[in-house]
């Protein structure tokens, strides 16, 4: 057998073997980047993962873990994220860095930005990619491949951090574009999070008699409604004053749209469509 | 060359040669289901249809047509349908049925159920199937395939009437469910009207600095809203009481996320996002 090329990243730890993790194991497995080292709460789902050539090896332990890899993805559920790093941190050796999938970054970042021990760093991602299928026998090596992955720096990030992690996310096959945790938010919560709570009262609004008439563009408009509700729980409440906000602004503008139905005014009507017409074009 | 299988359908006018008149227009004629008569208000623009093989032959004439026609499609936008079959209805030879591809239809049919004279009857349908896209350039013979067309009978509808109809959408590929218009208008309101008012709103409410965040999910939310604004003016318009009822009912759901958001309740929100699953994994 062929050596292999050598490792660019050492042994990475993934946190949460599902979708997001499996098939973040995959790529970096298919593309010899990295040592996946999966780390669960199942031994035997992770067994399973191993066996499927998803990860090289496989703990339950994730203190373990941390003082194994060079490089901890948290993809867990958002809700879980901060005590786990914290819990890792601890038994990291200097120079780890630990980083996140998850898709938000103020409610994460913050309370990990003191606290963590010297020499072990903590700089969030959100890749975003994903699919309404869970568990890793959904795993696609190439789900990465052209998506973009948010990276979320704070005042006190190295440079090295930043070149890290940009690069890493790029081995995998995605874009990279920086912005501060509380920007992340507020953009994200305009173009995912309000759009997940609106395509879910959509999908409540069709009454089941009525099903048999819904197309395509009732399919595409509620899609992501199919999402996980406890992961989506976790994640509108973690970004709740960012999602409020934007709600508050899509619930004004749809009362325009009423008022103008309403009154049957078509020059309104026309207009509000034009510009709606016009931004998602321009996306 | 070999002669032509026996045509079903006689001579077909399709009024309005645009992405679904010209898709019927070749559907029809790839099939060898009819003689396809165009009928339009722009000579060079039918001429180049007729050049591509989209239908047999042009007018600008909609009487001259109608004479001619043993059945007329109305796929002009939804505020020009029922002048447009009147005018026809004057024209046509007893026997000759005449039909649409609106969206709304009590708006339609509730005007056209009296004044046509003896003999020529309109029976409304609706071919659920499009795509944002505009113009013959983009006509496609296949568009109608294992589709759904709600064809929407009224009482003095004849037997005759809508087992013909039934048959014309299957020869291009349709599956056929009747409905009353109302029940039709409802049902639609709620699965595709509604959506796509919704959709131009989350279109609208991510602002232009935020746009490079925008993934599948939000392409997918907001797909529709690239659709044409003026016949989506129109169609809005002319079922306005059935999408301000389901904008009602949406609205109230989202007063539900909103206030489950604000207290961060997450047994209310979990329920609201598990209900809004199920439903959507129903459709």
């Amino acid at each position: 057998m062929a050596a292999l090329p050598p490792l660019e990243f050492g042994t990475v730890a993934i946190v949460g073997v599902g979708l997001i993790g499996g098939s973040l194991g995959t790529a970096l497995r298919q593309r010899k980047k990295a040592t996946v080292l999966g780390v669960g709460r199942d031994t035997a789902r992770l067994e399973e993962a191993r066996r499927r050539g998803i990860i090289d090896r496989a703990t339950i332990r994730l203190s373990a873990a941390a003082g194994d890899a060079d490089l901890l993805v948290f993809c867990t559920p958002v809700d879980r994220i901060v005590e786990g790093v914290r819990e890792a941190a601890a038994h990291a050796r200097p120079g780890t860095l630990i980083t996140d999938a998850g898709s938000v970054k103020g409610a994460l970042c913050a309370p990990l930005t003191t606290g963590l021990p010297a020499g072990v760093e903590f700089l969030g991602s959100h890749p975003m990619a994903g699919s309404e299928k869970q568990g890793f026998e959904h795993a696609d090596p190439d789900l990465f491949v052209n998506r973009l992955c948010l990276i979320t720096p704070a005042a006190h990030t190295t440079v090295a951090a930043r070149a890290r992690l940009k690069q890493f996310w790029e081995a995998v096959g995605m874009r990279t574009l920086e912005m501060s945790p509380a920007e992340h938010d507020v953009a994200v919560a305009e173009a995912s999070h309000l759009p997940h709570l609106v395509a879910a009262t959509l999908a409540s609004t069709l009454r089941p008699e009525h099903r048999p008439v819904a197309a395509t563009g009732f399919r595409d408009t509620t899609r992501v409604a199919s999402g996980d509700p406890g992961l989506w729980t976790a994640i509108l409440l973690a970004n709740a004053d960012a999602v409020l906000e934007s709600l508050e602004r899509q619930t004004a503008l749809a009362a325009r749209f009423r008022d103008a139905l309403r009154a049957r005014d078509e020059t309104t009507l026309h207009q509000l469509l034009s510009d709606a017409c016009q931004a998602r074009e321009s996306v």
